[in-house]
């Protein structure tokens, strides 16, 4: 766009991705890293490469004389040189290298956030065994004993479960003396993470939240956006761009979280750079994280950040033993819709080793699972021999009904459901008995994914009025039939909305019209839908055909 | 994927963007092209370059030896040469140079394909003055003189208005020895295309049908989907394709289509690579047309050829006197949201040069027309003085109406839906008057791009329940009160469907209710119609909350 240079420290996959980034808005790159076929150096003219380990002083100098802006792919970097460049050569540095070296130390790094009372885990230095002892007393056993700096991907962390292990833990992290600290439990139902852009101004704009599944502490799995309900997903949000506020400087940043049993959500930990965790952003958001990193840091007007398909997924390709089973999962991706597959240009596959990344996107949940499945199966199993569940299923469809005596009525619904492979809940949710489930209900229906509610009553019939009149999503109204009026009481109920507030009302008793109603709303946005809508219409048709047919064969007689 | 080596004769921005998908797949690619930094070579590792002209044999043969598999990014190469080593020395040369050859005289492309029966406008060899003359009095003027070689962007065409013409055209064009051919003028209403391809056992899958604005004989705007309705969509992938199945070699086509006055559909011409009217696929579709050419040249599974959002544009950035001229649309994209900006990293902006594209993304043909307006605002107008229209809109809710006297009730439901800014349209369909428009609206309202059907009908209302029987859209039933029965009638003729066609009765003369409820329908997918939806129900509310008030303030004797 401007024909600014940016200078990167490292040149790994997130370089490369960055570079990817950068051409396409000419921007140039020049990568600080020893290898000359490092992963970002092969995709980017080479004039203004250098050839150099990014932790050696007078090289991160030299690159800093060819570049207009100095940022990092990795966190791991010399922050006193950074500090000095930016002090004594005015060279601008991306995020500032204050919070580089803040990050890096993941103990100053949370007593920071606990200053701003950002949720963290409980946690405490420790100096030595008795403090350890006694903390875990404290806390109770198992605790996290973890390193300050330099951990990450399981490196630095050692589970303590009982006073037995707490010497053997301090000695396998190194002593005391290399810098530790322990974490009271974190007993999450899920990992999530944020991305956050942070613009020279300080301004911050936040990707989805996304589910995060390690296998063997490595990022195995992303799906975004994390299946948690609306609230939950509205305070990690806040909670991740809250801390980056703190921070000081420019770029992306990557905020891990826990989703504790209670609700709670706790910040486990801040990536100063593009984070594995947003690779997703490339096929599935307006604007991916690595070319809002170089607007960020370049002072140019953030992208969007929204996603602009429904669900996606990345699959982490990690090293195997040989490079063919590596690829594996690369192969079936060729063949699976919505995949994209990213290599990231390394001669050599080491065991774990990142060697890329699939992404693979698609209209529902349902539809990611049935995408994803045969690639997870090329996969080799954790360590301890599990393998990938299938992804919860969030329903869309929403089967509420006044009392359990409409299951009779609402099982054709359910049928019909099941038979066009709709993810629906079922459920007894009465306005006059449950008031307060009835508002609940309604409020977070379409927080939770739900398309469509199919409501269900009989006699004085305000279920499927007062929940319309609370959601905003369709609801679409049965009228049951009871034993006396003949079920107009129902329909009248359910039919007569005043100005405002509308039910889709079916026929009395007629479920199975409501779940083909439902499905027919969602074929009109999900083309699967549509099209199995159409093969039903038309089975109806060669249905009645068929005994148009016997009709005229056996005549109306024998009929 | 398995570490082959793509030669590319060519490397300009089709070249550059086939480099970006092959280093994603580890694909290793080696270009052919004079300027060490042509906008392919700046974005791949270097080894395998060549230096020189793409039509040079000798340097074609040194790129030739170097790789696993030729291609092309333009279809003005040395065939003789590709067919010698194709011959000769057994290289493997996708698409076939005899195909290249073909395609590259579009007078024996026209014959070829006439063979094969697929509709062109009609064409005639010019062989001299009079041969010329001759068919424009057959034909009519105007007609248009093409050379058969070497025309692309309105280069090698000449208009012949009248007698007076003829020469000066022919010689504009080099006179009759160059090669020249005379077509019957179409008076398309619009340019359309298709991207197809075909894998190396003869296979071909095609993208969505775009339409294609031209500015001054170049690509300016693309439109995807073309905004037809879905039987010409259909019929012109089916051309299309047969078109390219009749061809030899692998790799992508892209085919530009004229849809006429009468509904017919012409093909204009085909490209046998990458093509302009295809670049909207990177961010837009499944697997981009650029990754799609390298697998089928090199033999991978073909990649799904889906849309993945529901529209998408593409701009073409030409050059204008000044770098800061010509870059102005990217810099209003980068506050667009779906915006995407490919420059190509050409050093010098010339008149009329292809500097780079814009993808934007979005839910709705409106939407996309309001992120597109400001950034068409920044491109200089045509250089007869036109500017971009808007894109036509197609509707999303259908309103019809059994008789126009249902008018005054159905104007309220028209009022809500512009109101929530929701493309519509509203007529007349009649089912007991008009049948056959009743069952032809009713089969083809979802391939014009119509999601929910709004059908008002009085006394015995047939209309929504039949509309309902034919469409896989949702339909909502609108009871219309009669002078007699109190709209009981319309009620329970809409209400009481049978089992396996549904209708979405609303309360009787209740259109606001209907049209409410179609926007409820609509939010459940497009986000901004559910904000729109939530803040009606907050205003509703806040209105109510201020009767309460007022009722409070002045007492109920007063109110």
């Amino acid at each position: 766009m401007d024909n600014r240079t940016v200078g990167i420290l490292g040149g790994g996959q997130l370089g490369r991705m960055l570079i990817e980034a950068a051409s396409r808005l000419n921007i140039n790159v020049g990568i600080l890293d020893s290898p000359d076929d490092a992963p970002a150096k092969q995709i980017a003219a080479n004039q203004f490469h250098v050839r150099g380990d990014f932790k050696d002083p007078a090289k991160i100098s030299e690159l800093a004389s060819k570049v207009d802006v100095l940022t990092v792919e990795i966190e791991h970097v010399n922050t006193e040189t950074l500090e000095a460049l930016e002090k004594e050569k005015n060279i601008k540095i991306q995020p500032s290298p204050a919070t580089i070296r803040l990050i890096q130390d993941k103990y100053v790094q949370k007593v920071h956030l606990s200053k701003f009372g950002v949720p963290l885990p409980d946690y405490k230095e420790v100096n030595s065994v008795e403090d350890l002892t006694s903390v875990a007393h404290e806390w109770g056993y198992p605790v996290m004993l973890k390193s300050k700096t330099l951990a990450y991907d399981g490196r630095g962390n050692a589970v303590v479960r009982s006073d037995a292990d707490v010497s053997v833990a301090i000695e396998k992290l190194g002593g005391v003396s290399k810098g530790l600290y322990v974490e009271r439990w974190a007993s999450f139902v899920k990992e999530l993470a944020v991305m956050v852009t942070r613009s020279v101004d300080g301004t911050v704009s936040s990707y989805p939240v996304v589910e995060t599944i390690q296998r063997d502490n490595v990022c195995h799995l992303v799906i975004a956006p994390a299946q948690i309900d609306g609230a939950a997903a509205k305070k990690a949000k806040k909670i991740a761009e809250d801390a980056i506020k703190t921070l000081e400087g420019a770029g992306i940043f990557g905020v891990e979280m826990f989703l504790m049993e209670d609700g709670d959500i706790l910040l486990n930990e801040i990536a100063p750079r593009p984070h594995n965790s947003g690779h997703y952003t490339i096929e599935a958001c307006h604007t991916s994280q690595f070319e809002n990193h170089l607007r960020a840091i370049l002072g140019l007007p953030l992208g969007s950040t929204e996603l602009k398909v429904p669900v996606a997924a990345m699959i982490n390709i990690l090293g195997s033993d040989t490079l063919q089973e590596t690829l594996r999962p690369c192969a079936v991706s060729l063949t699976t819709p919505g995949a994209t597959v990213h290599l990231y240009g390394k001669k050599e596959s080491r065991k774990g080793r990142k060697m890329g990344h699939i992404t693979v996107v698609a209209d529902s949940i349902q539809q990611l699972n049935e995408r994803i499945r045969p690639i997870l199966d090329t996969i080799p199993p954790a360590e301890d021999g599990s393998r990938d569940a299938d992804l919860a299923v969030t329903p869309m469809v929403g089967v509420i009904m006044g009392s359990d005596s409409d299951l009779p009525t609402m099982k054709a619904c359910a049928d019909i459901l099941r038979d066009f492979d709709v993810p629906f809940e079922l459920t007894i949710v009465s306005a006059h008995r449950t008031p307060d489930r009835m508002i609940e209900y309604a409020k977070t229906a379409h927080e939770r994914g739900i398309k469509v509610i199919i409501a269900a009553a009989g006699g004085a019939a305000h279920l499927p009025g007062m929940v319309a009149a609370v959601t905003p999503l369709p609801v679409i109204g049965v009228p049951i039939q009871g034993k006396v009026l003949d079920g107009m009481d129902s329909l009248y109920s359910i039919v007569q909305m005043p100005r405002g507030v509308p039910v889709a009302t079916v026929a009395i008793g007629n479920s199975t019209n409501a779940a083909l109603l439902a499905i027919r709303m969602l074929g009109s946005f999900i083309p699967g839908y549509l099209e199995k809508m159409i093969n039903y219409q038309n089975t109806m048709e060669s249905e009645v055909m068929a005994k148009v047919g016997r009709l005229d064969e056996i005549g109306w007689e024998k009929y």
